[in-house]
């Protein structure tokens, strides 16, 4: 068992401790940074060399070719939900720095192997949370998403993502000096699949696609107390009705379909005025693109019918279409048969969150590896994944960074 | 026409105006504070007294009868909703304050002829926006909110109502020297019935009751991506069909009844997190405690029922049951006698809204007088009175304070 594993995974859990066996430890909060702090410990601990890039993406690298360029990136994000468990993004970072020390280890014992350099990386704000938007160290690494658009970020209060990383002092100058060749990412499951079948290891060929929409309903502000009820013009009631839409919608189209709506903003939010402004934020999610594109369309048409009566209209703030992302072929093959190897069970399976992975792979060829969630919780203080499980997923990510780093051609 | 009258609402409607025609002066504000200074300079100029009390209750009083202590009080608030309109409240502070000098001048010219000194007031807090619960001042004044809770209470930013006050310069150790023997509080309706009938006054008798219920609903975090629909114990859809039911309520007990969700709280209220605890306030009003008690009551088991199967539960935050209060009928039977000596015509009516006089009432004899507001819109920038409308009030407002301060025993 990897005792080192699960000790540096209580260790960060500590940091940001929401008393409850979760973690809220959100981008770019003093909880990051005391976490980050402790990452540049331990990577300079196991003699790796320490860059964090503009956007705050810290890379701990063991040059194993120096005079190459090519490298192999492993890494998550360490930022957290504000109901975040103590697993998701912390164990591909933590599993990643062990792999990187023991391939490192290898390559000194067998001189002449190591064909790549490798690199840790933690990603700054693998969610979206405090700043809205998710993947977006990873994004502005891959060169999809502009450095000056992602540091403009502003949470609730106004602050910026670039003031809020200054002010913890990672706002960094030191870009990665290698080119990237290859990413893997080991992380939670965060669905139930594996956990339901007993299996070892999940192998991520592509990620279901999402239409996420952000809709603006708006009414007209009146006394909650004398205001006739026919004349009211109440954006919250309609806001409401669109709510529960999104479950029908779902369980109409027979789809298996996954939506939600889980943010919502009121104006004036005051108890004695009837709401005249509130946007509500919803997601749609299937394998196809197509099927999330329909689902978004039945509920934008059932929606504006429901609200015809209620006075109030609605207008479209946010349409984002991602597509069913692909991931790297040859990675899945490589981590299937690393799994064989090792006696590993494997199930080939589609995610349906995002991760920093569907992020890279714009750049670089991306692997994605997961182990098994109980119940398939996360976003949870429940989320949980035994020692066992866990070490199996480092043992194989390990192996599967060894034969990336020493692959001929 | 009062000219100075509609200057005087011009002049207060541009400290917080909003743009858009309303005005945005929460309690304690900067913008509060400027027209509280502005209020102060007025009284002054008036040769009125100032006193402000601990909870920043403003008061101009006119000596009329020094040796007695005896006085009328005449009022309103000067604080808004985020979306105020110009003439709710203000109205009645700034007619009150030219009704008293036009008072106390008739005073001068009739020596021996005021038996009651005669006092202006700016209750602190009319409303319940920036800090939940309304009527703080004139409730502290009558001694039925505790004076230490009512400065404890706290905004969103967790700054209490005392350090707001003390910020402003606002928190006074002037208490009004004079014993109260009545109150008269001019208002806009906030209602329709004026509007609709064309009639000049609204002779308040008394206030609908209230039941303000504040429901918390339970669910559990998780990733809205991979966790499967029928897992999900989401927060929000249970608010949301709570909040659609509350119409449904009203609408099937054909009682007549007004009610509302108008403020939410949602948590985490991150895209990415299925909402697990939602705060919703909820009022049912009616001229009947009855009527108002038995519609929460009806709304609580369809909202319980219609929970059970989203794995989610609610419960009870506040129930705050407010008894259908009754205002002076002397002071209703000396508007009606005055409307109808100037030619007014006049309506009895019950007010839905809440305001000072009904806190007062509970110290003193109070009463209530309306004017004709457009279509019924108030907390709402389209809030309008025409200045003819606005004259007589103030004719009437006057006539009653003379009779008032006159009258033998």
């Amino acid at each position: 068992m990897s005792q080192e594993l699960h000790d540096l995974i209580a260790a960060f859990a500590r940091h940001g401790d929401s008393g409850d066996g979760g973690v809220k430890r959100l981008a770019a909060s003093s909880e990051d940074r005391a976490a980050r702090d402790l990452l540049a410990t331990e990577i300079r601990r196991r003699g790796l060399t320490l860059h964090v890039d503009a956007i705050g993406n810290m890379f701990g690298a063991a040059a194993l070719v120096p005079a190459l360029p090519e490298a192999v990136i492993v890494g998550s994000h360490l930022d957290s939900q504000p109901t975040g468990g103590r697993y998701d993004g912390a164990y591909g970072v933590l599993a990643g720095l062990l792999a990187v020390e023991a391939v490192a280890a290898r390559a000194t014992d067998r001189p002449g192997a190591a064909r790549r350099n490798l690199v840790l990386a933690n990603w700054t704000k693998g969610e979206g949370a405090r700043f809205q938007a998710s993947l977006t160290g990873s994004s502005v690494y891959a060169g999809t998403f502009p450095l000056e658009t992602a540091l403009a970020l502003a949470d609730a209060d106004g602050t910026t993502l670039g003031e809020a990383l200054t002010a913890i002092g990672y706002r960094g100058v030191s870009d990665l000096p290698f080119e990237p060749v290859s990413y893997v990412e080991l992380h939670v499951e965060q669905g139930m699949r594996l956990d339901e079948t007993g299996t070892d290891i999940g192998v991520v060929t592509g990620a279901w696609a999402a239409r996420k929409l952000s809709l603006v309903f708006r009414g007209e502000p009146s006394h909650t107390g004398p205001t006739p009820m026919a004349r009211r013009r109440d954006a919250l009631r309609a806001a409401a009705r669109a709510i529960d839409l999104v479950y029908d919608e779902v369980e109409a189209s027979g789809t298996g379909a996954h939506a939600s709506a889980a943010r919502i903003t009121t104006f004036p939010n005051s108890p004695n005025v009837v709401p005249s402004c509130v946007q509500v934020w919803f997601e749609f999610r299937h394998k196809e693109k197509a099927v999330a594109i329909a689902l978004g369309d039945g509920f934008l048409t059932r929606t504006k019918a429901a609200l015809l009566p209620l006075g109030v209209s609605v207008e479209i703030a946010v349409d984002e279409r991602r597509g069913a992302a692909m991931l790297d072929a040859d990675g899945v093959a490589l981590a299937l048969a690393v799994a064989r190897d090792l006696g590993l069970s494997t199930l080939a399976i589609k995610t349906v969150a995002g991760h920093d992975a569907l992020a890279l792979q714009k750049r670089v060829p991306a692997s994605l590896i997961f182990v098994p969630s109980r119940e398939g919780l996360s976003h949870s203080p429940k989320e949980f994944t035994d020692e066992i499980a866990l070490d199996k997923g480092l043992d194989l990510l390990t192996e599967t960074l060894w034969r990336m780093v020493t692959a001929i051609g």
